[in-house]
């Protein structure tokens, strides 16, 4: 038995096999060869295998997260042909007399490393994927299997850390837990634990060696800590825990298609935060009243250029319509600050967090904004699509939204393409905005108040930081007072708002949030059911009101 | 005539020789010598003429800046002595048969290169020192004349930044004007500046070449722009620019005496934000009325350890000795963010301006806070001391304050020796605090609202990053409205309210902060008497009340 312990993300008992997902490179050795043909037929077979991995890994990015984040599969499968790559290999072998896994694995990194070096930032971002072909070409060449994860029994993943390109290639349906020796609690790994409830420890010290591969393990995210090789005493104690949370669900269940309703009527929205659209599944799976926040990010994440108007707006209109009616929310693009992506060239800041970041991008870059807007806009015309904005400050920022959207209506009036101006709402994520909630109350249709950002600035701690955690309280006082300013403004205009940070879910506070006036709570999928029993429990009128 | 522009960060115009600050290292060129034993007493008279040079400016800045930040020319001096450093350029003159500069040159480099590559940050910090007193040496042996900034005329300082340790070897009083080519509005300059009412003007695309020393020239802060060598109109505009500047500071200097009250009898305060003992000049000269802000971490910065109590008491106790009775606000530590120090050891953060900083660096190692409480406590009994906490968000940070005063008193007690408790106030600098103002307002003497870091926090804008100009608006009717919500609060539990922020110095906000009941403004020493003249000319009470 091994034990190890770690920071719980999500509070679940999982049990099951080990998959270590290691991505050191494999370790390859140079030889002397006599056959240089037979070497270089080797590789042909290997490119010929590599070309049909990428080709299955491209249609299942596809169906699970789009074709704009599939997209890199089609890249890589391009640089397989590349001649000069080829030829470099080819002949190393020839005038070398070396062994292809050697030719392959120098040539690659004496490629990456040039296109690391070189100014634009698109060639730049391709040493990355010249590493991940020549290492594919290798595996094949040694004829070891790329651990298939699609294939995989259910499993614990160990890894360095998850990253979200990874997680395409990962069935969910067969992921009982991730334990990660990196990772925040607001990494991407955390976030996705808590969306598939399942349980995740992070900042585990323990090494990625093979050897764990195929161990039974238990994760148990209560006590936060994974055991390797479990006494059965200790399966006894874990199968009964997953028993119990299983009945849980089960009784959550059974709430399905029940009203979000206190004892004494007073109903509140749920609904889900989804950040691709892959997660709208989980969002009906869970029997959300709509999306709250349906992060657009996803769409300029781990690519190398912006999306196009039309990959977006196939990506909003599978949203709205696979909804069917139901309210989505669109965040408009929230780039900047932990959300660094190249192509936007944002250079570095010495606080990113209160840097050029979401709507500061776009009214200064707004031939970026203007791209989203008509896609959205064109979406809104297929279903019940309302956008909002991030970052507000100021009643200024708004009036510039609206000379952009006018010019984007005019744009597509002229066009003669079909369009809905949809209902549009700003995030209240700043200290400045909840302050003059009342005027900006009178500019837009509704409120989303963003509680993770909106504590940050207002205790003036980042959150990532963990040197701080003694001074972060995310039920401070402030905190309440702001939501309840902003309630009381907005409803003074008539507009309604919601709360889509995390604060949202924080079932301690639902009945405060339910007395507040809240109107809307956006959460993580796997917390709606959870929100609504918590609901159905209160009963909002005293005895002696 | 030649004319570059900049950005203005005070409106004045000077006329004046330039003087070109230009920290370029001497160029030196490798001779074959015949009689080493010359260039071995050649250097031993440079060294000795260095000595004294070091002395003399150790002498200064004692006089400038106290003893602690004039340790540094006391270091160097050692270093001037280290055998070490001696045998190595000796051995090199004599196995080597070079000349005595080109010896000197790279042994300082060599060392230099080994003291940066040191684990220890006392080491490393040494890097500088055996560079800058090689450089005095050479210069010295070159017969070349160190700029000597202490008997210049009065002169236009042109430079690529100027550092806080710079500012020790100029004498104030012949500076006319900055001209910077690196630098932000926040900057070392741009603040020096405007404690010191002159014209600076930063990020002017200048070479800085010996050329213009000496050439007459124009700084326009009112144009944002530097003329060298201008025609005689454009001289004959400048002087009658700066005539008329001259009757503007008359007519202010006829205030001094006077109260700060409104035609109808409302008084206010108006103190002194200071960054050092010598600044107290600058106050009394322009008659404060006490100092607002003392930021005390001139003490901790330009050093290799932490001060000591005996230290710290030295300098607090003459500040309120020089004060002579007037109030004197001393702010604890606030080190982090843009002040780093290398033995803190803060490490790296991703969000310094949110990160571990101030009263969180005083909270978890209270060894360093409890030395800064025992010296300001003791010094507290030699006049009339306060003291603020900077960055307070709870009602819990206060209270773990207060027990480690506790402590404090308890050890001072049992030690018998003399102290006294002085005032104790917070700076209100987050939205948190404005907040919970009215509870913070039951535990505190009085507030003092930080409106730099505040309106960064409530606008999640870095004020120092150029790139979001656009979006920062200083006078936000968000931050009107929490100034008004603090004084409403602090008013409640009898306490009272100053502003210690750069708003405070906004004339064209004196009379709404007058209206709305803000007890005290802390300004630059340069701005005291302007605010005097404007709250002099406010009618507070309108016709109809």
């Amino acid at each position: 038995m091994l034990r190890y312990t770690g920071k719980s993300v999500y509070k679940e008992i999982a049990m099951g096999p080990v998959i270590i997902l290691n991505k050191h490179t494999p370790i390859v050795k140079r030889k002397k060869i006599e056959e240089p043909d037979t070497e270089i037929s080797r590789i042909e077979q290997a490119i010929n295998q590599a070309t049909s991995q990428l080709k299955k890994l491209y249609e299942k990015a596809v169906k699970e997260v789009g074709e704009t984040s599939a997209a890199i599969f089609e890249v890589q499968q391009m640089m397989l042909e590349d001649e000069d790559y080829l030829d470099a290999i080819y002949n190393m072998i020839r005038t070398e007399m070396v062994n292809a896994e050697y030719a392959v694995a120098v040539t690659g990194d004496n490629f990456s490393e040039m296109f690391a070096g070189m100014e634009d930032d698109y060639m730049k971002a391709r040493a990355t994927d010249i590493k991940d072909i020549s290492d594919r070409i290798v595996r094949n060449l040694e004829g070891k299997e790329e651990v298939d994860l699609s294939q995989m029994e259910p499993s614990v993943i160990v890894a360095e850390d998850i990253t979200p390109s990874e997680t395409v290639q990962l069935d969910k349906e067969k992921i009982l837990a991730f334990v990660t020796r990196q990772g925040s609690t607001n990494s991407h790994t955390a976030i996705l634990a808590r969306m598939m409830s399942i349980p995740a420890l992070i900042g585990v010290p323990i090494s990625l060696e093979e050897i764990y591969n195929g161990m039974p393990a238990i994760v148990d995210g209560f006590k936060g800590e994974v055991i390797f090789e479990p006494s059965e005493e200790q399966c006894i104690y874990a199968q009964e825990k997953i028993r119990e949370t299983e009945e849980k669900v089960q009784l959550l269940y059974s709430l399905k298609g029940k009203e979000n309703q206190t004892l004494d009527g007073r109903k509140i929205n749920i609904y889900a935060n989804i950040g691709g659209v892959g997660d709208v599944g989980y969002a009906l799976e869970n029997d959300a009243g709509g999306i709250g926040l349906f992060r657009s990010e996803f769409l300029y994440l781990g690519r190398t250029d912006f999306p196009t108007e039309d990959e977006q707006f196939q990506a909003y209109r599978q949203v709205v319509q696979t909804m069917a009616g139901k309210k989505v929310i669109i965040r408009t693009l929230d780039i900047g600050a932990d959300k660094q992506v190249d192509y936007f060239n944002l250079g570095k800041e010495e606080n990113p967090a209160m840097g050029y970041r979401a709507i500061r991008i776009c009214l200064k870059q707004p031939e970026i904004f203007k791209t989203q807007l008509r896609a959205l806009f064109r979406a809104a015309t297929y279903g019940n699509l309302s956008i909002m904005y991030p970052m507000i400050t100021s009643v200024e920022e708004i009036q510039s939204i609206y000379n952009i959207v006018d010019e984007v209506k005019n744009e597509l009036e002229k066009q003669e393409i079909p369009y809905r101006l949809p209902e549009q709402g700003i995030m209240i994520e700043t200290p400045a905005a909840v302050m003059i909630s009342d005027e900006l109350a009178q500019l837009v249709d509704f409120f989303s108040i963003g509680t993770n950002d909106l504590t940050q600035y207002t205790l003036a701690i980042d959150r990532q930081n963990n040197k701080l955690d003694d001074f972060y309280r995310p039920r401070h006082k402030a905190i309440l007072r702001m939501i309840q300013l902003v309630v009381d403004n907005a409803h003074t205009e008539g507009k309604w708002v919601g709360i889509c940070g995390e604060l949202g879910a924080d079932i301690e506070l639902t009945e405060t949030f339910v007395r507040m006036g809240v109107d809307e709570l956006s959460v993580a999928p796997s917390m709606i059911l959870k929100l609504r029993k918590k609901v159905r429990e209160i009963k909002f009128l005293q005895e002696d009101e």
